[in-house]
């Protein structure tokens, strides 16, 4: 398949075609048209149509599309059979809940360490997850050579610990730190928990005030 | 002041001018140029003042904004001086990281309770914040009447506690359960963990195949 270079708009959508089309399956449903498949996500068939077409278009006029082989693609796209290697910097109960929750293997990723400062933390393990002391993080990485940083640590911190992770060679950052770090050839996927709150809060005041 | 009518994008960006306002407070620097807010956030001069004139543009030609001001301003757009109670379903690992890090007081909401079904969660507390039965939801509802559920229960029970709530008139929903629930009259704000991590992993794929 040719792949084009395809925008982040249309990127950040191709997890949600993902999740739908695994409910699709695992209901048993082997083709679907554009139009039920928008009926279901809240997009129009055209919506959907120019979407998938920027990864080669895998539909067939008449037929629709068949759901397992658009799953795999996508899949596949999505780099989810892929393994890479994260870290985590920060056990506390964030660190905690999202190495208790997210399904690494099944994102195309591995969490193989938590580094933590607090010492009644370090020599535990979260769902299986060693936790190590973050004065080890650079042998640690040096020889593991982790892909990615998941930053759980408070605010003030992040940044010191991203540009630490950088020059150790950690190119990738996920980010719940709640700060928006700028580091130049380091890629940030940020999770911003208070922002989508504090948008909930204006949706709430607006609707009030109408 | 006259406040128009603002697209969600705009409003969306807006939390996070309010942050680096915040920072500037802290750091006790009083007044800054579109240009130079500009510069810490990764925009454009323009884009910043397009963004503020939305809300009738709080800037002074050759002078740039007093950022307490301008703080105080974006606090009061986003309705963070109201206080909107809500209730947490599901008080698993994701529930009690929400419950213990999210700074619910300064984003203007109360958490007033968390529901479970699991009898030894029940009684004890989060953060301060009782767990109650699943089973008095309703009593509790009507009689609290919070205005937002937020759902930290699994994807496959999202749906029916989003029902739930909504015969309650619990209008609003932020929405952890990685499923996308569409329902009339319910405002929602999701949070999609999982697809930012495949977002990332996409962009990592998609950067070894440059």
């Amino acid at each position: 398949m040719e792949k084009q270079k395809v925008s982040l708009v249309v990127v950040r959508r191709l997890p949600r075609y993902y999740r739908y089309l695994g409910d699709l399956l695992k209901a048993g449903i082997t083709k679907i048209s554009s139009k039920e498949l928008g009926n279901q996500m809240g997009l129009t068939a055209s919506q959907i149509r120019q979407d998938l077409s920027c990864f080669g278009g895998f539909g067939q006029q008449g037929y629709g599309y068949n759901v397992s082989h658009l799953y795999k693609e996508i899949g596949q796209i999505l780099g989810t059979e892929h393994i890479y290697k994260a870290v985590m910097i920060g056990g506390g109960n964030l660190g905690r809940a999202i190495a208790n929750h997210i399904e690494f293997q099944k994102r195309g990723f591995n969490l193989i360490g938590i580094f933590d400062i607090r010492q009644d933390a370090i020599g535990t393990k979260i769902n299986g997850v060693p936790i190590y002391d973050m004065k080890d993080l650079e042998s640690f990485v040096t020889e593991n050579k982790p892909a990615v940083g998941i930053l759980t640590l408070p605010r003030e911190d992040a940044f010191e610990v991203a540009v630490r992770l950088k020059n150790l060679n950690v190119e990738w950052l996920w980010n719940f730190s709640n700060d928006d770090i700028i580091l130049e050839g380091v890629g940030i996927e940020n999770v911003h928990l208070e922002d989508s709150l504090m948008t909930l809060c204006y949706r709430i005041f607006e609707k009030e005030q109408e």
